[in-house]
């Protein structure tokens, strides 16, 4: 397997970009899963999960050579290589702010707590909730503690799951505690200072591909 | 505004492109929302968000002709253009199979109730759940109405937050009471019939996006 750059400069990477590796890597996992091939060529992965070959070849080119022309790529050392770059190699821990129905149904969700992310603090400021277990077995601790837990955990991604009218004091409380990667359901955007990733989820974005598919196909509803 | 091909063959479009129309959306709405320019181009559009201008184009007129070279898009125009062929300028009801605390989450989420998209019932298997309230006023209704829901409330997307194991018979009575689009949250693959069109969403995308930008921003923690 070829080496790939270590330090890229993300600056020039888009989120899509980033999102389309997360794509490969389900496919590639799907292939792998189904235990009949070795190799995939762009094409063939763009032909099996409906991609661009193209974009596949530049997406995976970006971050170094990779792949063998004629022959396309090993999917062990594929998974291994996208792996590496969206540094799943290694455990992200996480804490959860707002432990209403979304923080309490995100700290037992299994793609956030399994694998490379582990949930391992629920906090929220409401003196009735402190102390509510979890379907995880957590307990939900008080948000005040925040700079200690993150400190103590070794805790790298805050979770908002707030209102959205305490998303952006939270997210100044994850910034104070050192948090540098904020991932923020609250459907409003929160401003945070240069070095800090912040990630808005928004998920109606998934309905509106729906309503493009009931829109589109022929014949209408 | 220039017309646009009304039924295009949806199965050549990528749910990637699909997912760029909503960003585009999303960025349309923020310049708007400035209120100081009236027209965007391609370009412009691109450096603003850290988007690609050739893609924007093409992402535009697989649709049909619109834009003026050399101007760009009028943002209403180009507002309304998106809104049309995502199928948001009519109201689309959901009906939403899990009570838990996703289901009960989502059934308040303010992008899946408002706007386009609106949640007029929320169903459970579970006997000691029916009839609890919901933070927007629904009451959790039994699942196994789902048929006679769908038909009176004129539901047309099906969304899934039941545990996994769950899912795949939650999508069968879905596809058996004509829903035709299910918004999938269990993490697990659900398989339907030809003409359905469903959507699994996996939050963990968007983990991983940030443990990608943990591990390639310089210097390292």
């Amino acid at each position: 397997m070829a080496a790939y750059k270590r330090h890229v400069d993300t600056s020039t990477i888009s989120d899509l970009t980033v999102a389309r590796l997360s794509v490969y890597l389900r496919c590639v996992e799907r292939l792998l899963d189904g235990g009949d091939i070795e190799t995939v060529s762009s094409q063939e992965l763009a032909r099996r999960f409906n991609l661009n070959s193209a974009q596949i070849r530049k997406d995976l080119a970006y971050f170094g050579e990779f792949g063998v022309r004629g022959v396309g790529y090993n999917l062990r050392d594929l998974r291994q290589y996208i792996v590496e770059i969206l540094g799943l190699n290694r455990e992200h821990r996480l804490v959860i702010v707002g432990a209403g129905n979304l923080g309490t149904a995100l700290c037992h969700y299994s793609g956030f707590t399994g694998g490379s992310f582990l949930v391992v603090g629920v906090l929220d400021s409401d003196p009735s909730r402190i102390g509510d277990p979890t379907p995880s077995g957590l307990l939900v601790e008080d948000a005040s503690r925040l700079p200690e837990i993150v400190r103590q955990r070794g805790i790298e991604i805050g979770v908002i799951t707030t209102p959205p009218a305490a998303a952006q004091s939270v997210c100044d409380q994850m910034v104070a505690a050192g948090l540098r990667t904020v991932l923020n359901f609250a459907p409003t955007r929160v401003k945070a200072p240069d070095g800090v990733y912040v990630k808005t989820v928004d998920l109606k974005v998934h309905l509106e591909e729906l309503s493009f598919h009931i829109t589109n196909t022929a014949p209408s509803r």
